[in-house]
């Protein structure tokens, strides 16, 4: 019965859709496993996030990458 | 005052902007209704998310939707 | 199938726990009526947060009701 | 990189600080595994969330629970 | 170590990408200002929303928009 | 007219309600001044976590104190 939200930088065509299917049926399972709840009602939400807009240590994920490039 | 966030799926071309008025009005008045909250600061924040990125039960409603066609 | 996010002030001893079933059954039957999504995943999650933890133009719902008062 | 949050209800004492370990744990690595994103940046916030506070297919787990009782 | 998330709607071509690393960094500062916390691991996410996604006062910004157009 | 949310662990009695208001206060100048946005429809909520619900890193921030100790 569990809420789940990640939220994660879009970045070079990742997360595909096929990795996006393995993060929902993974954090499913893992909280089946962990606290016994139940599967079918369990939701999983994927925000796909700009690096723009993904801000850590005072910056975007967008400088960082710049300055690492 | 409250404060509410929709996150629904994208499906179809729905929710059309029409449907988007009706949810924000509909949710403020419940609001209203219930609980006697002002209405001119209730805030609705309405997220439309792909079909690839809501999982339910362990798999995305993409995949839902393809087993079901 | 959508999910939904209530924050409401926790004031006077409100929401109750009939006004938050009310809140719960209003929010799904507003999404079938007006979207016709599916009642029986349809997620809501009720977060009640003290006075002095909801701002609103600048200052606390606390600081507000003070000077009210 | 990522950033998680988890809501899930508060029944019988748990989720434990143990289990709540496991989680944090879990889906940092499940979210290295399948993205190959940076751990140490990941963040994960567990909600526990009173069951008259959640509501699946238009009531709360509280009124469901007290059904199956 | 805190987590912000800023939802703000999209208008005129703003939040520009300059705008959003100055709300980063802003945000960043003052959680380290008032409450000492660590900056390199303070994350601030910025979701822009569509106008007619964001309502307040029972309708939304995007017919509010019109009305005084 | 943004709505923000703030995730702060709370330790050793902070953040304090005076902190809270500064908070607050911060946050919707912040957004007034960068963005030109309404400060009297700005929301700022704020959410505090205990340490053993707010993961980094894959361990809880109680763990990380814990060892520091």
């Amino acid at each position: 019965m569990p809420y789940v939200n990640i939220k994660v930088t879009k970045e070079n065509g990742e997360p595909t859709i096929a990795q996006k299917e393995e993060l929902i049926k993974g954090v499913t399972e893992l909280l089946h496993n962990v606290l016994g709840r139940n599967r079918a009602s369990t939701v999983v939400i994927i925000d796909e996030i700009e690096t723009e807009n993904y801000g850590l240590g005072g910056e975007s994920i967008r400088v960082k990458r710049q300055m690492k490039g």
